[in-house]
Formats: C-alpha cells, structure tokens, sequence
C-alpha cells in the first residue's frame, strides 16, 4: 500500500533552532519523506531551541524511519524519540471491568455482596430464566477465538489474537452498548473448543465466534447452535457476509445492473466466501463463479469438503473452469476474501464496463483500491483509510443489541437479511454515489437500526424454544 | 439472626391521608412491626392524601411481608407496591466492560482495530511477553467458579453463582483497581474445570478461584499453580486464612495471650478450614482441635483424604477425641467456619476466660454473634452488619494488585504472611478494642498495605521462573 495511514501514525520529538521558519521546515522535510503530517506542537520553547512533537501518518515502520532520518539531516535538529501512537493506544489493554453499581458504604455492600446477594442467587437457582434478569447474562456476550486465522495474519495463537478480540468488545460497547469480553482459547481442538465454550455459556447472553480458521469454525459454530440456548454467530462468516451484501445492493444501484444478472466472482471460499456465496444465492444471485487457490470450482469436481460441495452444487452453472483471472474476464462483479494482491490492474481491466471491485483481505487488498478505481466503477475495500469500508462493525454491534433485546436463542438467515437491508437503507438516494454505497461505520444510527431489523425479524420468524 | 440487616433492606410505596401526623405513624408503625427505617421521601402530594417511599430494614422476607400488613392496618394506609432494594441492586447485573480507548473517528478506529491493530498483534505473536504490556492481561484477573459451594448455600451451579462472582470482581475494581471477569463455568468435573482454565490463561494475568467445593478445590489449584506460569489463588482457602490470622493475631493483643499458648478449636476442614490451620501452624499455634461433622480430628484415626490426614498428623497433639461441644469446654479460640448454629450459648459459656470467637459461616454464622458476646471477649463474623467482619475483600484485592504489580508467577507461603501482617498493622495501638479487631473494608490504605506487602514478599522469596 502506498498510502500514508493513521494505521502507521507516528509522533517525533524533535529539537530544533528557535527561529521562525523552523515549525515550516520541519513540516516540509516530513511532506518531502512523503508522510503527511497530521499535527505539530512546540512543547517546549527556549531562548536557543525549541522541542516540537511532530504527528505524521507513515506506510509502514520502515517508512517511519526514512522520516527520523530525513528531520535529522536538517541543520541544527535532532530527533529525540520516535514514538508509535498505535503501540501507545495499546498500552495496558484497551478494556476494562467497571462495576455498575457503588459500593461505598457496608449498607451497599450488605446489598451487592453478602449476606443480600444470598437471596439473589437462590431467586436464579429456583428460576434460572431470572439469570437474564439479575445477571450479566443480560447484556453480556463472549468474543471467542482461538487465535487460528487472526485478520490476514494467519495462526498467530491466542495471545496475539487479543488485542483484535479487545478492539472488538470496545466495538461492541460503543456502539450498541453491548458489554462484550475477549476469549482467546489456548487450544485449536474442535471438540474442546465446543466443549469449553458450552461450559463458559452462563455467563454470556450470547458468543461471537470470531477469527477461527476454516473448515473448524463451521463444525463448531454449528454444534454450538445445536447444543445451546444462547445466539452463536460467527463473524467472520455471517458479519461479512451482511455487511458484503448491503454493500452490493447499493454497488448495484449505483451501476443500475441487477443481482440475478450479474457475473459474480468471489476469490476465497473459507468462512467469509462461504458465508457470503449462501447470503448471495439466498437474495437471487444466478451467475456466481467461487474460486480456491486452484481455480474455479464447478459441478465436474470431486469436493470432500461439504462447504466446496454444496459451492460446486449452487454455483457456476456453466460449469466454467480455469484460473480466478480468466474468470474474472467480463465479469460485473469481483468479491475478494482471500489474499493481498492476487490480483493486477489488468485483471480488473478484463472485467465487464461499470465493474465493481470489493477487495476485502485485511489488512492488505486483493488490489490497490487506488489502481481497481482506474477500472472499475465501483471499488470498496476492508480497510478503515478508504473509501466504502466493507467493515463488519456496520453488522455485529446491532446485530446483537437485537438478539439481547430480543432474548433470542437462534439465529434465522432472515434476520441475516433483515441486517443487510436495514444497513443498506441508511445511504439514501442523495448521498449515494460510487464512494458512498455503504454508512460510515461512525453513523450513530446504523446499530439501532440493525438491532431493531434483527429484533422485528426474531418477532416475525421466531425461533424454536429450546 | 434475629437483627434487621441491609440485605433485607424494602422500600413500600404507601398511599396514606394528607395530615400532619402522617409520616409519624407510619415510622411508628414500620418501627411497632420490627423494622429499622432508613428514609421516609414523600413523593407525591395531593389535597386529600400523599404517597411515601418508606425504606427500612428487616430480618428476611417475612418479615417484609408483615411491615407490609402492618402499614395497610393503619387507617386510610394502602401499600402499593413493596420493592426489594437488593433484588433492585442486582437488576440487569453489576458489571460493565467498558472501552478505555476512544474510538471518535476512522484515525482512532485505524488505530485501535485494523489496521493498526495487526502491528500490536505481530509483536506479540513475536515476543509473548509484550502480552502483559499491550493487552488487559496486564491488569486483568478470571474470578473462576463452578458453583459447587457458593456461600453457605451449596451446590447451587454457575447461573445462581454468577451474582456472588460478580459482586466479587466488582470489589476488585472498587478496591484495587484489578479488571475481574466472572468465569462460571457449567461443569463440575476436576479435569475438565482444569483444561478449560488452562485454556482461558492467555487473557488473564491471575486466576482467583471461588466457591469451589472441598476437596475438588484443592486438585484443582495444586494442578493450575503446577501448569500455569499466572498465578493461582483459592479465595475461600487463602483470603480467609490471611483475614483470619491477622484478625487472631489482633484479638490475641486485646486479651494478651499468645499464639503459640492458647488452645485453638476449628470447626470445619473444608476448603477454609485447612488452609487456616495450615497458616496458623506455620505462624507457630501448638494447640489446634479441628471438628467436622463427626467431632475431632486426631491422629489415631485413618484418614483418605489427604488434608484431613495432614491435619491429623499436625494438629491435635494430645489426641483429644470427642464432639465440637466437648472440644471447645476451656478453649481459648473458636474458630467456625462450618454451617449455622452449630453453637450454642452455653457452648460459648464453657470456653476459657477472654475468649476469642470466630463465627464466619456464610451468610448465617455458627452462633448468633450477639449472643456469643455475652461470654466471650472477643466475637467476629463474616457479616458485613457487626462489628469485626472477617471478609475476604480485606484481601483479595490488595493480594492480586501485588501479584500483578510484581509480575508474579507464583503464591508463596510469605506472601500470605505478609498480607496478614499488613492488614493487622493497620489498626493501631490506639484504635485496638475488642469491637475493632480488623480494619474497615471501607479503610481506603488496607489493599495498597496489602499489595505493597505481597509485592515486597515477592521479591524477597522470587518463585521460581517457568
């Protein structure tokens, strides 16, 4: 990626000669490094020099270093301290446990702790349906990995996964007021996944999968749908797939084509290809080509893997097969989940007029969204620093407010639905355009609107009682 | 107990005549029927008549139900509605998990998920340790239970056990700023319970367990203290032995006599029970009869049980054999922590001169404390509503603070000896009397005392790295 990103923001405390054009030299020589400079504070000003903390946005670490270098060339000034503002919002963890009710006197403590609390827990022992009640089950789910396939980072394990799993639950809280807890599990044994995850279930309102590599994450998503009381919702699987299809509805209003038209190609048949290919047929999609490492899939295949086969069965009807490049030739549509840079700008100069372009590997693009725009219609990414960020916190925020509010104990695919419309229904038909098909992800509105889709959609639809 | 207590503390919204005597009789009636009033609010006036928030204490739901029958007695008086405040407490659950990053914008969002985030999660995945510096393991502790032995209300399960453990991390936050996660996990299996929080260790920096059944607790902990490199601590078993040495060691100063000279009885070898004893053996008591069910443990008995046998070969030197009754007839120390009313007043009446009673069963204690005051010098509790509460938060809060701020990743036996002596030495030669054996839980300097101590233990006696 060429591009400077907040993803890379850096601060450097810089000593400098007091005059009056140094603020100005320094804030060129970064802009000549090719970083763009997002704030400059003098903190300290004496008689001969002056201590200025630079803030820039930078490509990467080794980028960050070209700056230092380029600001300690200039005459008279030394870079003190390179400090990165992403490692320094992590300090400490980004979570805490914060007790809702005060404890400032024995009569509080009498009431939350012993002897009081004695009776609350015989109340739930006596009706355990009152643990939603006078419990954290109310509003509390858990965020589970086990650290196997971390963003695009790959089998990283479970401590490294944690700080992803703690931005996630900040997610939750801000912007659905769901309190939501990290649990990064020291095994990638399936039967021991689900069993532990089952033993964690009373506390929590619901579970986030999250981050679990394929093929695992199916079997125990579904054995754990199977087997609880509680909501289980894979996010990588049903988050992106939600979002993916709110934001094609309005990619396809902008081109004016039609999703039971279209040419579809989606690169990557793990959680998310899976997930977004079965949301895609569900809404009427005729002409899909999912494409693996090895090319296309199609009928002619043997699959043993039931995901790939019910992919063969459902898709490609014209049993197409090759490379996903020459099968993205004249095609409308090109929905990646799989690896940076797997494709080049002749690959989506290939495709079909008024295409679109979701390259959605984190944290790098199938594309340079920068190089598909020169081709393609519309273009959408993962990434938080372009436009059209095909981001999952559009979804799972609201998705599970919904599912609280709701009480509810399984997930529909019309509540999958109900999700996507409601996202897509915030861009209205003023603000839509090529850059805009999706919500910013800072829209206050789009979680309460997606809570009370699910909400309506758990109402209409409602789930066998367990 | 016959005391009215904050736990059982109600609030009746009463419609009663506009007339200046009003709110006189309804605190005389309320006061007539047993009940501590605690507010009167008028919260609505009308020319013929007002409606009253009455708040007051009472002895249990009974109770409540005839202050009820008493206000509707009175005339004009209707009760509309009786609410219990502790039930009002506990209402949606006690704890939040809140962000302590601001995610305002697409920079911060950049930062704190992807995709900055991928940054922090690489260096971890390179350098494990950096986990206790970038995420909340650094600050954050699991409160773990299975509900088997939840207060003095047994076998109740996770769901009913939550309340108790949230409570619990509540104080941790309040009083140590430690982030505590309540684990209730729904199986009472030995090993399982052991794998699963093997599993979950990688988000925690420290593992309290709580209210796990005798003897299960003691495998449980032995293997996780051998497994873990976090550190693992039975709160049940070493908060109550720290709180109840310095507790003894403050009681023996008011009726000046010594450790190592009086006669000792405990009543109960479960979970607490044998890690008290242990403690005090280790501080240098000689003279310790432990009582379960059947009478005295002596060492010409055949134990299984390995802490009973251990505590049959280390206690009890004159192999004194017979009931708890026949035991405490000239003792200097009851210690109870064993199941209501197992005591009686003469029981009391039988023991030494100046003696020290200890009734800490769980909510309802071996001896109404009131009564056991009217012989012995010295009477303490586990309740919050007496004098001389021997309550675990004294502690727990303090004791992990330590071992977080130490990076410990081992309990030793000084650390508990330290805490003890940290606790104790808050009460001052001046303050000292027999209702004021312990500090106040509320003593805002007990846990940064108790930290600094467990800290200081810490690198005196270093545990052995993994």
């Amino acid at each position: 990626m060429a591009n400077p990103s907040p993803g890379y923001s850096i601060t450097l405390r810089v000593e400098a000669p007091s005059a009056f054009s140094t603020t100005a030299e320094l804030a060129a020589a970064v802009g000549a490094a090719g970083a763009s400079i997002t704030a400059l504070d003098v903190t300290e000003s004496h008689h001969e020099h002056i201590v200025v903390d630079v803030s820039c946005n930078t490509t990467d670490a080794e980028h960050g270093e070209k700056v230092r270098e380029a600001l300690n060339e200039l005459q008279g000034v030394t870079v003190r301290q390179l400090s990165d503002r992403t490692f320094l919002m992590h300090l400490g963890g980004k979570l805490e446990v914060v007790p809702k009710v005060a404890l400032r006197n024995r009569d509080d403590l009498s009431r939350a702790y012993t002897p009081g609390v004695a009776r609350v827990c015989l109340a739930i022992a006596e009706n355990p349906e009152d643990a939603r009640r006078l419990t954290v089950k109310r509003n509390t789910i858990a965020v589970v990995t086990d650290g196997s396939a971390v963003l695009g980072l790959g089998n990283i394990g479970p401590a490294a996964a944690l700080p992803v799993m703690e931005g996630k639950a900040a997610l939750f809280k801000q912007f659905a007021n769901v309190d939501a807890w990290p649990v990064c599990l020291d095994t990638q044994d399936t039967e021991q996944i689900i069993s532990i995850v089952k033993a964690l279930a009373p506390v929590y309102g619901g579970v986030n999968l999250e981050d679990i590599a394929a093929p695992r994450c199916f079997e125990i998503e579904n054995r754990l749908r199977e087997e609880l009381d509680i909501p289980v919702f894979h996010d990588d699987q049903h988050g992106t797939a939600i979002v993916t299809l709110a934001a094609l509805t309005n990619a396809l209003r902008v081109v004016t084509k039609d999703l039971a038209d279209v040419r579809i190609v989606v690169s990557g048949v793990g959680a998310a290809g899976s997930a977004i290919i079965q949301l895609l047929v569900a809404q009427g999609a005729r002409h899909i080509v999912a494409c693996d490492r090895k090319g296309a899939i199609n009928s002619d295949q043997q699959h043993a893997d039931p995901h790939r086969a019910w992919i063969a069965q459902n898709t490609n009807t014209e049993a197409f097969s090759g490379s996903l490049h020459e099968a993205l030739v004249g095609a409308d549509v090109f929905i990646g989940v799989s690896a940076p840079n797997v494709l080049s700008e002749e690959h989506v100069a290939s495709m079909a007029d008024q295409a679109i372009v979701f390259a959605m590997a984190n944290p790098d693009p199938e594309i340079d969204p920068l190089i598909a725009a020169k081709h393609a219609a519309v273009v959408a990414t993962g990434r938080s620093d372009f436009p059209n960020q095909i981001n999952n916190v559009l979804a799972f925020p609201g998705f599970f407010r919904g599912l609280l509010d709701a009480q509810v104990s399984d997930i529909t695919p019309e509540m999958l639905v109900a999700a996507a419309e409601a996202i897509a229904a915030r861009v209205s038909e003023a603000e839509l355009n090529a850059s805009f098909i999706i919500p910013s992800v800072f829209d206050p509105q789009v979680a309460a609107d997606v809570a009370a889709a699910v909400a309506a959609a758990a109402v209409t639809e409602p789930a066998l009682a367990h």
